[in-house]
């Protein structure tokens, strides 16, 4: 068990199938050779979304950080089938792009999204700390909470 | 004739002359010598929008595919041109950022955006296959309904 | 003094310190070995935002592209120190990503976000000319009228 699969354990997440892309898209994409983009990750529980509903409105802080947390867990189980099944070749989470679903009048889009990044730090260490947008959303398919995109560098 | 014109011209699309980029900024860059980014392309019809207004509101979903489906189509005109007019340089189809003008209760951005993700499958194939972000925007530059942002990567 | 150092000074802008990343991210990255990409660069003047509230209600355009210039400033704040100080190994500025918090019924993105656009181009000159986002956004960090991210290409 690689450093990366032990974190994991140690922090009881175990990775659910990615989700595969519905018809004309896909999941992830390598471009450059080894950088891995994906696709927006939703709040998925097996074949439902665990939270919907908009922040500031039907959804509290504390919810939107675990629902932020629970895409970002999808986004690790893409990253790990873009590389082969092994997380320890991640050289660098580049990015996280972090859509928010909200009310017109709801500011602390930070906190929402330390559920991703607080949980890329955990289990990559220091290559995990990355650049991050915070954007908030008029709507989001699905009436998802969050949407989180991610973006990292692997070994060739 | 190429693979990717013909393929155009099967599904009689003409492509557009492609929109220059407005004073300070420019419709697309190349970045590591062989990925091509666009900037937000907009449905237009010669000089003005075929479509404006708000999904969930104005737009239904299926003028909504046609609109992304023709701000696919400028975006492809951008790719041509950034390719030196040879489409068959492409190695693929990265990524399609896909914006919404909606309301605050629509929640199909998915069927909007296979309007875009549809159209590079039909031209390109396989290598059409992209990943895709779906964002439900509060307003869009021109009150236009979709815009498109494209990244591919093609030959050096 | 370079050459990009001289316009800044010619433009009387004095750079300030490069803004932190809070906690569990960082505000700018570095990929495929010269890619620079930052986080959201907000309007700070000194630790208070110069400006917060929406376009279309609470700021005027005129406001916004003053908003959008400042957090651009506070973007080259992070390139210069990607760049380890030195702004003149920069090759190309390859993409703005420019979020505004908006009413509904907002259209003018683009005269907004030409506050940062214009900057780029006089501080840059040719190189300084990117491609461009325009996002409405229903909320922003803090209540920030606009939120600024810069892609660039640097020397390896």
């Amino acid at each position: 068990m690689n450093k990366i699969e032990k974190r994991l354990k140690d922090l009881n997440i175990v990775l659910p199938k990615a989700k595969e892309g519905v018809g004309a898209y896909k999941s992830w994409a390598i471009f450059s050779d080894n950088i891995v983009c994906t696709s927006g990750q939703l709040p998925w529980e097996n074949d439902v979304l665990a939270y919907t509903g908009k922040l500031g409105k039907d959804v509290d802080v504390e919810t939107g950080y675990d629902c932020a947390r629970l895409c970002t867990i999808h986004a690790i189980a893409q990253l790990k089938e873009a590389t082969g099944g092994d997380l320890s070749k991640v050289k660098q989470i580049i990015r996280v792009e972090g859509n928010i679903q909200t009310t017109a009048n709801f500011y602390n889009h930070a906190e929402v999204l330390n559920g991703a990044s607080e949980l890329l730090n955990d289990v990559f260490g220091d290559i995990g700390i990355h650049t991050r947008t915070a954007q908030g959303m008029s709507s989001s398919p699905l009436n998802s909470p969050t949407l989180i995109y991610l973006f990292a560098e692997i070994e060739k």
